[in-house]
């Protein structure tokens, strides 16, 4: 079950509100890259742990809610930098009221339009959040390496955001929430240590019933023909250690697609 | 530039037709772990290549154009499991042509509908393949991450799917994409392996300009105070090599979020 | 069976055409409180009238019919704020055409890439219409709520749009229109009036059958527990008539959640 | 802030496994009337109170917490749903293991595929949750229509789920759910009662600025000209106390649009 | 405006209740070649007709409006197979009431769990409907070969479902639907022969601006070069009859993309 | 098989990168009128074709590769428009990078922030490419509608886009693609000639089924009867050759929708 206090996870402050800087916090509020989608991918990640392993439940089910104070915390940001403009906003904008003026210029006003100047579960360029973001596959080495790069591009979105504001606030934000990112790229790549031997995931799969031509050898496909390119991928042991890498210049080749035609009913007319 | 031959990349037959697994090769053709997904997403990353790194950028379209042949590969077992019904199928269909009693049955029968009997770019539950499934980040090491999770949570799906036939010709095809999906788990490892230190991603962000107070602990959200778990993320050195774990029992707090009203144009009345 | 004439339903005229305002009206066309999606709800809500209620599917439909004559006067205001630019526009301009250079700066430059500098049926951020706008449940009290909310929202929005221009033109169709939504507003009040009891919706489900325990008691989830607030929510007769409100300072508990491991062939290593 | 503990809020018990049902349960998780919705859509309601109706803030959020609390209820209950087939499963599917089986039939095999035998963010008919569902207008009446719809609309799904089932287990989840609905949509009902005069919506605006000849007028666009139907809805009081419905048995006329052709850098051919 | 009357365009008679046909039919209405995208992809390119061209308008307005009627037509369809299940369904279901068996079944059991059992703006799979079905450029040619494309794939669509029902009252809606379809695609036709020359569309390009050497020419993209093939394609007049048709078997080559390095503050690590 | 090498098909140049244009291209790549789109497209219509017609499956391949080129091609013209503001863009900037200025105003930041200054699958307005955009119907002649239509959308897309720079490169890869889009336009219209008599389409279906008393009339929806307008749509031979155009100034009429009340297990409560 889940429970809430008053407290942000850590201060929200915004001294120069910025409108077009609330415009690009959506990305880490509904984006693909966002909080949204790594509080919901650990929780449902969670939610298919058996009972045998309640500490990993309880790992992911601790982050997923950690995730859900950062929802909070970014949807603070950016109501903080929809609600007072600064001087130079006013300036610039004159005639009408500056917020109202930057939004008929925004690409994405609906954060006037539709949510009176406060956040929405939609990304920077304005597309609606989607479960599709959300990744928990039943298979926890796959989850974790989901959440490896979940993290990644969540902290690559972060370092990002953090060169776009000079605000004091903002940067003091982000200083913080970088830091947690660190930490959770760095927590699933210590859970997927703790698995052991898991590559290729599923590593359960008997692999003696893979194709055992074609699953260590890079098959060019470069329209001539060419040589080795002695590149990491093409020879040399393979990570998982369990074979070499080879190359082959050329594809296996399984002959033409032969269809044939389908049942009336269809109406496929092809000629 | 492309170019295209008349060969498959490898054979595909199907000796017993069966719509619904037609069905199920979706997910594996448009699907958020489908060859469409992984085609697209390591082209794009080779667009983003700078002229320096150009073998990179081969490496990745060389394997961008395996997966379009791959594409064609599932569109080709897709309409085959389509084209003729089993003896079986037709027994219990009776009426009607089984194919037809099938798609009325079935979860998709937008193949029949909107297709006459063939693939379709959607996935297994009959949704549309989305731009969003597609990661290209400009960071490689981030793009990598995302490569060894889809080609993990493909192998996974291919597992699956080789679990839920019985016929000849799809487990072959499958043991050889299981086979090739095992070979690009360990390319995009050996890439991560080849770039060195990178971690955190991205690895060129000053990492003292983060929060060091909380970029390598673990903060429980439980409810009710709780001892360190002892766990491989609350204790140990960091996978990064930088620091070591500790745990944190309880929140920092931000205090409470304090918004002003907004202007009065929105017609915000909270009250 | 529809019909149509050559007049709009009221005046649609643009003294100083604007192509800022016409991204804007596209929320109230496209978007989530536009006229497409009260038009086509109350459309689908009339399909699942019986015919013993009659005099409900006219209403219904009248009403749709009213709002499919609504989008033809928003699709002519954006036209018409996309056709001619202000001298001012031209000034800003310069070099080029005013309007090209504006749909170079916009957020939904399909416009004109798409739509050849007229409407089109998305929403002010550029999202597709979509169906899931529309709620039509089968059950009419369900059905009133959702219109009163959707006039609530529509109403809101036009009075948001409306203090975001000072063409006298669009001026007087907005007082035109948000007067409508006056009258739409008040309509679907009037049908829940004329329902009688129906409280709480579905109120044709035998409430006996409803946890005793749990149906009129506010459960507070804050972290740590507190007394009860005195609100209008946790005392009192609760508005539907039927109990009276408490206030419960915890959580029930239903034990934790104990799931077994999957069939093996899902592949879902945990360990 | 956000905490959580390892106890379901209330029991969900399965005792015949029902992968038919697990699917129906998707819509109480993801779909337009499920817990992702309302647990997200206070959430940001919640987000946009300022700080001087801290204890509005509340309500909202503890209410937001408690329907996360259900979204780990209706998980749980999918994949006990999916764990062990009944004896009958068992007969019907006999070759092959029933879930498998039954994961062919389904409308959803993503259930299988992607999520091995798990919950996942999409609704009933396998469409991913989106952020479109979330409905936080920044105005808390037009807020407190949009959750009295959003827990109506709930509570008749939950009715319907629940002559869906004759599981004992699956029954007590809903006795205990619907509780929670009545009370949940007669909390909302409270919060609007306590508003005062709040209609139309938003009250705020100035209402002499409306079109005083068509704002309380019911406006027929029935093909040929009726007398009024003396409906509730075209006489009496309006239901906001404002005015006295009337009816108009045509249509105000706005005359033709005229639009002017557009700049030729468009290729807008029209002849 | 729009005008409504309370007769179907035509009638509508179901015999034998059929729930599968109840899903099949909302391609009909929902879906990409259904009725809701001609009835607004014909409105949206009515609104954007200048004032010169008034019967062109009258001309998309009017088929507009009889493709809303169709819209009600399929909606009155999709209920009746949901009312009244047949003896053969109700043998089959046994235990519980046959329609909602069936829906258990389905892969679109919303059209009872959201619609209680009426139709939806979905598709045959579910999804739901999308404004990117409407096609509407500016450009009267293009518009009008977008709408022969949709009354093919339409009347496709109408003949792969009549060959899918037995009930006399749907073959006979069918029989006029297909009706109608062959007079859209004819009439769509009639204008664009009406329109004179108007190919390459746009025809309004100044074509000299061209790349001269390759507007004419099949460049083939075959792996290895290959002679011409001789088809209708590669050799002749081209259809808009301003060249000849020529055959190059290779490709022009556009030198390797040289994309520089980004600027630092994108992360853009590629080594 | 696909193949590549590392040539573009065309050469792209940028003299004065303008990240507003970049933006503007997006719509040629993930756009509907985009090359995603047509290279999927024709693909998806190749898998369907049966073997005895292997030149049609090679002529819709071969095109399908060369717009995989194009894909290439548009994704560098992004990076470059990306890559280096000119003088221009950085007096206007000032303070900051012009790049990360005119990201904080564009309408897609996420070209910045997911992208690291790349192209991305989406269109101009931001929205991500869908597999929705994709038709393959299985019927030769209603695809080949299909393609002249997005090609015909597609050059009137590319001639706006051309109007829209006044960079020499872009003008030069505009008038080779334009050139490109005239050749397909014409080759689809060349397969459609070499169909012969395929009109209606599909013209398999047994025409004397339909009803025979509305397949070539023009039936007017005019709110009040209106004469024949005479025009070609209402009068002369139908452009298919099978009958004469007629006209009908009424609509059939087919009785009131009458529709039982549903099962009470609904909950469909209308009184």
């Amino acid at each position: 079950m889940f429970y809430h206090d008053d407290e942000l996870q850590f201060e929200v402050e915004v001294e120069d509100p910025d409108p077009r800087y609330a415009k690009m916090l959506q990305q880490a509020l509904g984006g693909q890259e966002g909080e949204m989608r790594v509080a919901l991918q650990y929780m449902f990640q969670a939610f298919a742990i058996p009972k045998e392993k309640n500490e990993v439940r309880q790992f992911l089910m601790e982050t997923a809610t950690e995730e859900l104070g950062h929802i909070e915390m970014i949807a603070t940001a950016i109501s903080k930098n929809l609600q007072n403009a600064s001087d130079e906003a006013r300036r610039e904008a004159r005639e009408s009221d500056p917020m109202i003026a930057e939004m008929m210029r925004s690409g994405q006003p609906r954060q006037a339009l539709s949510a009176g100047l406060h956040a929405m579960p939609v990304d920077a360029n304005g597309n609606p959040f989607t479960g599709n973001f959300v990744v928990a596959s039943g298979n926890l080495a796959a989850d974790m390496y989901a959440n490896v790069m979940a993290e990644s591009t969540g902290r690559l979105l972060a370092t990002r955001l953090y060169e776009m504001t000079d605000d004091p606030g903002m940067e003091q934000m982000w200083e913080y929430n970088i830091a947690r990112d660190t930490m959770h790229q760095n927590q699933w790549h210590a859970a997927l240590e703790d698995l052991g031997e898991h590559r290729p995931v599923p590593n359960s799969f008997d692999q003696s019933k893979e194709n055992q031509e074609y699953n260590y050898t890079f098959m060019s496909t470069y329209k001539d023909e060419r040589d080795d390119p002695k590149q990491p991928w093409t020879s040399g042991e393979s990570p998982d250690g369990k074979s070499e890498f080879t190359y082959t210049p050329r594809q296996p080749g399984g002959g033409q697609p032969d269809l044939d035609e389908m049942i009336d009913e269809m109406y496929n007319e092809v000629n």
